[in-house]
């Protein structure tokens, strides 16, 4: 045999393909894959696979793949799931190189099909098969005319490429984006169902798309994260090799159902946890299905912004006021335009006005004038992006509409533009979409792009971390899962966390009463330390303001009365005494493994407000400063600790310090902490916790 | 002469037209309106109006209006703007019904602008005729074939008339709203450019089309509110009529301009208020372009609904999906089928689970399981609306895919039914809107008709309030405009807000001293009072908690110092002393009038945090008690208490009974009042106002 090619030619341009479970009946799904590959062209060899059948559809068909008798590059398994097993099988005996399974009933189908899905992938690994799928309705390579799949998109007649590729964990959402993108003159290069990710995945798939002189763009449609160092990686290298990644996630609910949970880590539903991370690692994140198709052409070309700031330019005020409404959401600046810009139009003997909105009216319908304006918007420093409203004459002459925009994108491909037609403008949607041009058929997505676009980060390097080994090995000293407040105070501070001095007394009133406790530093609070009471106050295990060692040992009494009553059994490991400390705000520090995505830290401003605004910021663990310091611009609650309306500032530096080493609990074996509250006190003067709470885990999860 | 037609006739359906100011050049824009109309088949007389041409088009020209010699029904008017005024003039003479005015340079264009329009309206009603503009685009009247707009959408050969009209105050808006509802097969009846409402304004010209019986359904496109009461009576009387009205409203932005403004009332943008203001008055106020073309069919036949429940039914999953998850933004709850629906389904051999999304798979393509699906779901009384999704036979098969969605909701029409199409399928979309059932084109139109279809109340009933002549007397008793604390409270209280009891001192250290000052309800605080002093805290003029008269004297002391350095020339009206009294929770009232919409009050949670995360409440003023705990609901910071977590509850049943009556001002001279704050106590100790403001206005803004 002559040199395997790499798998990804086996995957998406395929010598030969055996059709296994092929059906001759029109009528049957199991036919789809052999009509369509025909309709669209496809050049190599097509064996149908059928125990049953001498032909399909006038080809000759074979008994099994033993029979082919000649290299099979890629089989596409149509069978029941309990038949699937001996094809693959045949398939690894054989020497097929990859097969893509379409058939269900495996790990989407509960406990026993987990099962068997772990056998299937162990047996093609053993026989050196590669699988896309189960669950996979399969691949599209529309520059190669490679057709294979069972999507009925596949039954239009034609299909326009391109070079911006799919990779979906829902099968269907491939036909909706193919069909919709087809009707507004995008085109597609290569389009990838994933299924159930049993052995090829996102981010295997992804790195193939990477290595694609074929792909300019990836898009990701998500419903969950299997792999989250591959995914990682692979966006990192997409990120270096200038094709942007976009994903649009579903799933978005969760987050209101996780909100109920009790702990901090869990105010971060496995969807916030997501979009962190996302975010962490350079992945463009929309959040409308018609920003996800329109906005590749936004991104590809460009790094990351360093501001918000947009100009706008229209030719109908209507149009233009739509936009600026949409985007005015989120958090973006309209700037209008520069001294230095209306300058250079005036001599060119066009007049603008320094409004946000440019309106340049029924004069800005003339090529020369709207291509000048837009011309100078471009290249101004004063905004970051520049988007293009046109109006009825982007229905009414397209080419005339367009050129201006196309003409002033391929001098300057600096500055990202972006545009909106106000009409219904097919025409100039897809002569736009021929000049790679960003174009969005509503406000709303646009300004959803917008939006993304100026979210879009460089991945965070999250690499050359030092593990804390004074912190490991306090953990390790520590018996049990569940550290109580002063054993885990001690993990954070030798992490770095400040935290608050204390005195521990034990848990037994007669050697309370027998200390003179005279040389603490009153007014002090009285906590009860228990692993089993994780709600202290309720159970009557706090005492504030305790004035004098008489007051303390009154309060210590009270405290044990209190918890033996309100939880017999629990085991009491003393009473904390903590000096009483003012500050001028607080922050709730969560930090929990997420079963998808990994570590991750969050952060609130705290008290209940902090639930019901959903006010957080989560970013996966850890983070440095200025990470940090980034998680707390984004939360609403500091804004009076950031000197609003001359209130007195908090120190949200050494916040930032302390976020960063609390989120390094990721380098131990910690399944889940808080800190509640972190009290921030006035600038220059630091924060300190004041209670504290870590569960032992893996280090790893999943 | 015969008998007038009304007016709606001369405008909509006019048996003759003067075209003044018409040009021949078919590239001039004065040439259109000639071009349209008979392009699009007007009937009736056509008089273009020029002093320079004999004739236009091939057809005879007149050099003025008196020259026509005939009856003029409606004029178009396409003049630069100083020779506007001689053509109304001439109108007015010849007996013309009414006038478009296509001409701008009037009120959009400033000062002088106004005054101009001041002037074109009183020469108008002085002659008798109507008028519509000036800077209006025009009518189009689409089943009676009269294109009298100088839009560029009517370049297009073929306009589906329909049963849906729009009143718009963009009129380029018109071209967009028109050539996007052609593509979709959504036909329209009127189509109005209201331009600067000099005369007829948008309330007249709904109500023309509330008495229209070719118009369902009434679409607003609204930059602004130029007729309250006009556009509250129309609201209420298509309601009445079931015609919704629905309003897509720009200029949200604006809530986050006036938030940096220092009063209560202020942190009610203009945005806010109308929003406010359109829903108070029953009309259905959507947030996306699509939603707007889109949503009338879901909302025709119904009212609004009593919850917020909605049963999916998908063919594929990934499309059910995509709508769930943009719908759970909402505060909408996706309800599984009930038991009740799933037995009756199996009685027909249909196996449905009793998950959120009821997923039927390729098995759902079959229409007859699909509609018994659906027909089961719509007679089910566990949920208010049905999301009907459809995959790809919706675009392969769109006959089989749309049948059994049309034919469910011929035989009920009680139970709203909104339709998601997956992919691009431009032939179902079309049929169902021939069938008059709402379809979207994206899950996030859908989730956002859904939202406001919920949203959606009856015109709320704000007469029957007594004048509370008590209050009105009180405040007629002081002098001045700005109210302090104590003689605000005073009003307050005549309305029924309870308020703290208070003693005032004089603000004479030598005349306090000189009071025993025994008698009083120790811890008190003492407050200077001053209409001078908006921020009396940071004046020095605020001591809290003195605990005896000694205590006392020394506070007045220091505030009367503190005050006389902090603002030297300040009227000083004396020092307000009450008791110290403590609540779980604070409220901040507002009350100002808005020059659009008129009065409105505000609830929010106070302190700064109500700012930062905008979270308020509402209302045009003045509301009652139900009403004022529906305003309570949406304020997310009372969560705390309304018991969340086991906290205790406060007195909401007594703070919507102070809502209600300070919103009572809304009946007084008052141009704008705050309550900050309003001490909310436990459940069944009521609630006191602590502070308060009054500036007495006008009792009808603008």
């Amino acid at each position: 045999m002559s040199l395997q090619a790499p798998i990804a030619d086996a995957l998406f341009r395929p010598r030969s393909i055996a059709l296994v479970g092929a059906s001759g009946d029109q009528n049957k799904h199991a036919s789809l894959p052999h009509q369509y590959l025909r309709r669209h062209g496809y050049g190599g060899d097509i064996f149908p696979i059928n125990a049953n059948r001498d032909s399909v559809f006038g080809e000759r068909a074979f008994k099994n793949i033993f029979q082919v008798g000649r290299p099979v590059d890629h089989a596409f398994i149509m069978l029941p799931t309990d038949a699937v097993f001996e094809a693959v099988s045949d398939c690894c005996k054989a020497g097929v190189r990859c097969a893509t399974i379409l058939s269900n009933g495996f790990a989407e189908s509960g406990e026993s099909g987990r099962r068997r899905q772990h056998e299937l992938v162990d047996m093609a690994r053993d026989g050196g098969l590669r699988l896309l799928g189960p669950n996979s309705l399969g691949i599209i390579n529309l520059p190669d005319r490679v057709a294979l799949s069972a999507n009925e998109i596949l039954s239009l007649p034609e299909l326009r490429p391109g070079r911006t590729s799919l990779i979906s964990q829902s099968g269907s959402l491939i036909g909706a984006v193919l069909s919709r993108g087809q009707a507004r003159g995008l085109g597609f290069a290569k389009m990838i169902s994933v299924g159930n990710e049993a052995d090829l995945g996102v981010a295997e798939m992804g790195d193939m798309l990477v290595d694609d002189p074929g792909t300019d763009a990836i898009l990701l449609f998500l419903e969950t994260v299997r792999n989250a160092d591959g995914l990682a990686t692979m966006a990192r290298r997409a990120f270096t090799a200038g094709k942007p990644v976009i994903a649009f996630r579903v799933g978005r609910s969760e987050v209101g159902e996780q909100l109920a949970a009790s702990h901090t880590g869990a105010l971060v539903g496995s969807g916030a946890a997501m979009d962190a991370f996302l975010r962490d690692i350079g992945i463009v994140r929309v959040e409308t299905i018609d920003a996800f198709l329109e906005v590749a052409p936004l991104v590809k070309g460009h790094r990351p912004a360093g501001g918000r700031r947009v100009s706008v330019v229209s030719t109908t005020g209507g149009g233009g006021t739509l936009v600026i409404d949409a985007v005015s959401h989120h958090d973006i600046t309209i700037v209008p335009p520069s001294e230095a810009v209306v300058e250079r139009l005036a001599g060119q003997g066009i007049a603008i006005s320094r409004t946000p909105l440019i309106d340049l009216t029924l004069a800005g319908t003339n090529p020369r004038t709207y291509g000048a304006v837009l011309r100078e918007l471009m290249a101004s420093p004063d905004c970051d992006l520049v988007v293009s409203v046109v109006g009825s004459s982007s229905q009414f002459r397209p080419d005339r509409a367009v050129l201006p925009i196309t003409a002033a994108t391929q001098e300057n491909a600096d500055k990202p533009v972006a545009v909106f037609l106000t009409p219904h403008a097919e025409t100039s949607l897809s002569l736009l979409a021929e000049a790679h041009v960003a174009a969005f058929r509503t406000p709303e997505s646009c300004a959803d792009a917008l939006r993304a676009f100026f979210d879009w980060k460089a991945p965070r390097d999250m690499a050359g971390q030092d593990m804390p080994h004074a912190a490991a090995a306090e953990l390790r000293g520590v018996p049990g899962d569940t550290l109580d407040a002063v054993a885990a105070g001690r993990v954070f501070a030798q992490l770095g966390v400040p935290v608050a001095g204390e005195e521990v007394l034990p848990a037994d009133i007669a050697a309370i009463d027998a200390l003179a406790l005279d040389a603490l530093a009153y007014p002090v609070v009285a906590k009860i330390l228990s692993p089993d009471i994780a709600h202290k106050t309720e159970a009557g295990g706090v005492v504030v303001g305790c004035e004098d060692p008489q007051a303390l040992k009154a309060a210590c009494r009270r405290i044990l009365e209190s918890v033996t009553r309100a939880s017999p059994g629990a085991r009491l490991s003393g009473i904390q005494v903590q000096p009483l400390l003012h500050g001028i705000g607080e922050a709730l520090l969560g930090f929990r493994r997420d079963p998808s995505v990994g570590a991750v830290v969050t952060l609130g401003a705290g008290g209940v407000l902090t639930e019901i605004y959903r006010d957080i910021s989560v970013r996966v663990a850890p983070v440095d400063e200025a990470a940090a310091r980034e998680m707390i611009a984004e939360v609403r609650g500091f804004a009076p600790l950031r000197g609003y309306r001359g209130l007195p500032k908090g120190d949200l530096g050494a916040l930032a310090q302390a976020v960063a080493a609390f989120s390094r609990l990721a380098l131990l074996d910690v399944a889940e902490a808080e800190i509640n509250p972190v009290l921030i006190r006035p600038e220059g003067q630091g924060v300190v916790a004041l209670d504290a709470l870590l569960v032992k885990g893996e280090t790893h999860a999943g």
